[in-house]
């Protein structure tokens, strides 16, 4: 990267950590970041930026910069209902909420590439859009801001860029083709069983006996029904019938979280955990059908390859050696693509490790990772500092100016007029003709 | 009884009515039962009774009638978190809370007992103590009377009465010697698993399916381990973990009710209990030991033979024909045994049914009872108003007579020199050898 | 007991036991106990009695003796699939049968009563018909003698007579009113899924899984369903399902005994029982209904009231204080009622106890009976032989000397011409017009 | 493939087919084929070869034909204890054994390879060992004719082969680099509790319970321990407890089969087995230690990629176009590749569908392949008989040509001094330098 960017980079440092912090220490559920989306408005508006919210707390800046290719960047920024492990001296303010799955890296990444870029307009030119939604962690955060126009107040964007932060070494970027995170679905399940006093069971058709061997039945579709190395995910997250230990409770509830790569293996679990439940409701003499709710519907995140090629060949030069890394599909699942998907644009997404290098490399050697090393929604997942944020930040920035930066227009496929109006398979031939 | 009691009873429809639909309306959880207690001391108060609280929301006036035995009667006030069913205009006005156990039935019965025995002092003497017990559904109502000082002071009770609504033809009266209600315990059992993200089952140790499969072994409990037609009862009456549906969560609690009539039952299903939860956990893997809590821990109810004759024999005399009956112990328990306990003093509970007699005798020859008629503590348990609230009334009246009467002195069982020297009923004799 | 009968019980001992330990030697199957049946031929052939064959291997003599009642006394000869552990030295040469129920007792004692009564033909007199019954382990023994004739071909008894070895003190006899055994019912499950390879789960429905979420279901019917102290057992005695680890078999089945003393109980248990395993089959996947075979039914076993006093009034005079004891209901079952139900006779079965004393006192006084001391059915029991045959054989001499005895002419509903001709509820009446 | 031989090929169908047909009929359990091994004799005796015996029932053949490569096809010959469907005439005569596996499509294919290559021994030059395996069902006949002195036996293979049928379109040769099969374990499971009567649950340990809480159990080591989309399968192929209704069998024996193509999680789904099998143990209060045998154990089936690449060729040039697919990696697993580890020798092992074309693809658009199509070990296995065998013998010959043919020495890949100084193909280089 230019020398001034590289200056830029290096001396947010004390502004980023301190933003960072702040963040962290603030923690807010989702659709409900009233706070955080006002302290990213401010930092912003002292970039001279204006803004605009979409979906309630989300925050978009649109940076205009000459000719060139549209390049949108997001971040989400919403916490989870988590209560922080006593690690680091910013822990969470505010108790039972907790930036449990790092979206407060997101934040001060894309803020600090703002700052970069704002700093260094010479170094670059065409238009970032810098887009900081709220609501990811349930799956309605992306689509609430496309509800609320953003795609229509917006520039198309030629590509969209997104990351995250996971178990890794810390600074570490992992990148691949094709399915990046998994599509996710939630179900709610509701169970009509009968309530009656505790001391007479014969009297009640008891929901808890019931879920739970539904919990159990529910176990056999990932063993059982799907072809072995298929990937399934199929999570009770939540199981909650009754409050007192003398009331039969009248029904119990499951919260269920499903992920998948191929969506026929999907269509497959779904129908199966329908069929399921429907019958251990039979098996337990129920008079009323169950009720399935599916709500937290995630995307599949599936990697453009050739616009992957592009910002890998960015992160390369950027990073040093050994620094990108090829990851493997995460099981996680992501509403970014509902951005992208909105404007038909290709995307790229990428993690970055927040682990403590000796800690990981001791567990990937131990084979410990599993109970080792936190991870994301954990109460202990609060990521190494530094170098994570140096190195989210960088990406951003090097992701960005693989489309807008000064060699960018050297090469096919990055923002001259023509080709920014051309298709995406244009510009991943272009890119490909790189090679 | 006397004619002069039974227009009393007769007279108070309207404002027994009145009191019990207040009540009911307006049901109050467990030693929270402030708006109660202070209805049932303004009553009292407006029959020119003292009184005095006990543990907080207990309340209890001691009426003193010249000499002669001492009767303790009481009455249990509490609600439960019970979401009533739409059936009666009187419905609880508290979302979320009912009197789903029919306490409102027994204080209203009860005042209404103290109101026919404060309006008819010339028909009984003796001391007639009425207690207002806070707290029965969380089994520390009664000890907290005790701990506050009730035994020290009101007199100790020759025979402490005590009634309970249950499902049955509306006013019949149903009363057995030996055990009535069982022994309670409840369990709090928390499971401490290894949270995650909800699409990294392999980095949790799932508490959700942990706890279910705690909840189908412990079935085997009673199916396997107690000898066939042992009474034991393990429900679990609540199951909670987790409260998203992408969050594997790290801990699970169970609220188990056990109840039982033999104390040897009891400790094999506890020691079960504790061997299948402890060997679960190594099951999943867990590396933290799960805890238990025992709470709400209710004592046997058994009915002293001697004491019950005396009782019945004053309730066939007090109801019509059939009205009266023998009654199988009930699976319920009760805190209402540690109040005579704790003066060393017999006692007599029953049962009066609540249930609309043509139901009840239809489910009865279907032999859908379990299906058909409302129990205690399910949202549909609204005993018949009339003749429920009627016959409790004349049950406490009666049974109180039967000691404090003109006719108790004269009575078998009750103190002439001859019978308090048979073997059966010192304790009876005791009681009216005060006269 | 008259003398010269205590001289041939005394006499005896040495012929009993050789007779008895020949046959704990050489077991057989249900209804192939064609050696055993030889062997009792052999030694009423001895005693100058003829003999007839029923049912194949079933083996009645009837003994005439004059004037007076008809006393049919039975005892059941069959053996188990058990493989006997080394205990004694007469242990079983028929490996992997044995008799574990305890039936070489019953017939050797049956024939030394026999021996008992036709040794003093002048103490007695009526008829005493000896049916040694085939097949009681699988149910259809007693009605394969019925079925071939038995209750056209023998007198009709007035009172019937049967008993059993069980844990308990060695030589205590025990007996109670109405419930003695219970009400047993055998089900065979065949459950079809859809076999694969081992390594293809995802083309099979798995009997296994299926079959083991039905095993888990079905302890709900007796922990959840029948009301908490209601006697109910099923049991899953057998549970076979595919030979090899690498093949997914096709179908799977279970085989379950039941055991009731209440009918409605029993109705209700056998609905959920359907219920649960067609539902599971549902939550499977099943394209094939499961199937359901009723066998090996066992009636109840229920004491006439009456004729139980007089026996017990026998018992208390032929055994030593404190020997007779009450019994409460055991959980097993018998085909046994079926021969008096065949004649509409009623009838009287006790149990003697097997187990060393010393073993048994201490087991109950550390409440470890269950796992102390070995019960039907396992591979260690092996009861006491010594005082427990004698006991069983004086207790069938006993009770059947109560009708036939010198002392019973005179007791009412013992044999005087007219009352062996009335019904049994005159004698029954009689029986209690003595007390 | 030189005329001659394809004359061959056409020329021999009608004795295949009859050779196949008998083999059909008459199925021999593992190890236990001598029927087979003398047919297979018999037919290398009439080409005038002398054949060998090793391991009871695996024969060998070697045809030496001057200098030039040795190649080693194996073909495994046993039968599975499945009763096979009436679908066709030449249906199984051996109630209870059936060809389910396809393995006399395999030997009669090796057959016709070897009729081939001796009818036309001018086509090629070097060595052929053609192998006839028994017992491959149960992991032992190619350890078996190793220990019987295989290796020792015959010349070191450069190359092994070795196929089999499964589902897909008939005829179809299916081909991959790296995991074919994969690694197989049996584990036979003892369960220790304790018997009683059937009515009589108190004092048992019931382990058809127990088993049936395993069995659910071990279904979370694959939705819940491993990583999603890690291959794992963990078949529990036969639960067997009991054998009556009414005794509570003392134990429970499970046999399982692990599939797996990753070592690492092979090692982490065997401690999750042993851990929740002696955890389940403990929550039924078991006083013995469950058993552990393993057996069956199949070693990982993994084609060398430089040699598949050679046999690919091969391929392509002897079936039409579109008949040789790329294969995902199956689930199932062989003792294969014993033989080639034995010599340290290289080996390509590929697939030939065997289900009628029109099925299969209706079943794959409608996604109904895994219900629709038999698939091995399924009694309705039986593939179509055209092309299928004609396929699996052309498939054997043109892959031994590909080492032993004129054409080899020409052919990329096979030693021209150029290739063997290539990096990939040092081994197939070296298998051509004996040329």
């Amino acid at each position: 990267m230019d020398i001034a960017i590289e200056q830029s980079l290096t001396s947010m440092g004390d502004w980023q950590e301190d933003l960072y912090k702040d963040v962290h220490r603030h923690p807010e559920l989702s659709m409900q970041e009233e706070r955080t989306a006002g302290r990213i408005e401010s930092e912003l508006a002292q970039l001279g930026l204006e803004t605009r919210r979409f979906g309630g707390t989300g925050v978009v800046a649109v940076i205009e910069n000459g000719q060139g290719p549209t390049v949108l960047a997001r971040a989400d920024i919403d916490a989870l209902p988590v209560t922080e492990d006593e690690i680091v001296d910013y822990r969470s303010e505010t108790e039972g909420v907790m930036h449990a799955c790092g979206h407060d890296f997101h934040l001060s990444a894309l803020l600090g590439a703002v700052r970069a870029l704002v700093e260094n307009r010479e170094d670059w030119s065409g238009t970032y859009v810098a887009v900081f939604q709220p609501g990811e962690e349930e799956a309605d955060g992306a689509l609430s801001m496309l509800r609320d126009g953003l795609a229509e107040a917006v520039p198309r964007p030629d590509v969209a860029l997104g990351q995250h932060v996971m178990p890794g070494i810390a600074g570490q970027v992992a990148i691949t083709d094709g399915p990046v995170l998994s599509q996710g679905d939630s179900v709610h399940v509701t169970l009509h069983g009968r309530g009656a006093h505790g001391s007479m069971p014969h009297l009640a058709v008891d929901p808890v006996v019931l879920a739970s061997s539904i919990v159990l039945r529910l176990q056999q579709i990932v063993s059982r029904e799907i072809p072995p190395g298929a990937f399934s995910v199929v999570t009770v997250g939540a199981l909650n019938a009754g409050t007192k230990s003398n009331v039969i409770p009248a029904t119990a509830e499951l919260r269920l979280n499903l992920r998948h790569y191929d969506p026929d293996v999907r269509d497959e679990v779904i129908a199966a955990l329908e069929r399921i439940v429907r019958a251990e409701c039979a098996a337990s003499g129920c008079t009323r059908e169950p009720e399935f709710e599916y709500y937290d519907q995630y995307p599949l995140t599936s990697n453009d390859p050739e616009q992957k090629q592009i910002v890998r060949a960015a992160f390369e030069e950027a990073f040093d050696d050994g620094q990108v890394i090829t990851m493997a599909p995460a099981t996680a699942s992501e509403d970014f693509s509902h951005l992208p998907d909105a404007f038909g644009a290709p995307y790229v997404y990428w993690i970055v490790g927040g682990t403590d290098p000796d800690l990981y490399r001791r567990a990937q050697s131990d084979g410990t990772v599993a109970s080792e090393v936190p991870a994301n929604h954990q109460s202990a997942f609060v990521p190494e500092l530094h170098p994570t944020l140096e190195a989210m930040t960088r990406a951003q920035v090097a992701a960005a100016l693989a489309y807008l930066g000064d060699a960018a227009s050297e090469h096919p496929g990055s923002g001259t007029p023509e080709q920014s109006s051309s298709d995406t398979s244009d510009r991943a031939a272009g890119a490909a003709a790189r090679d």
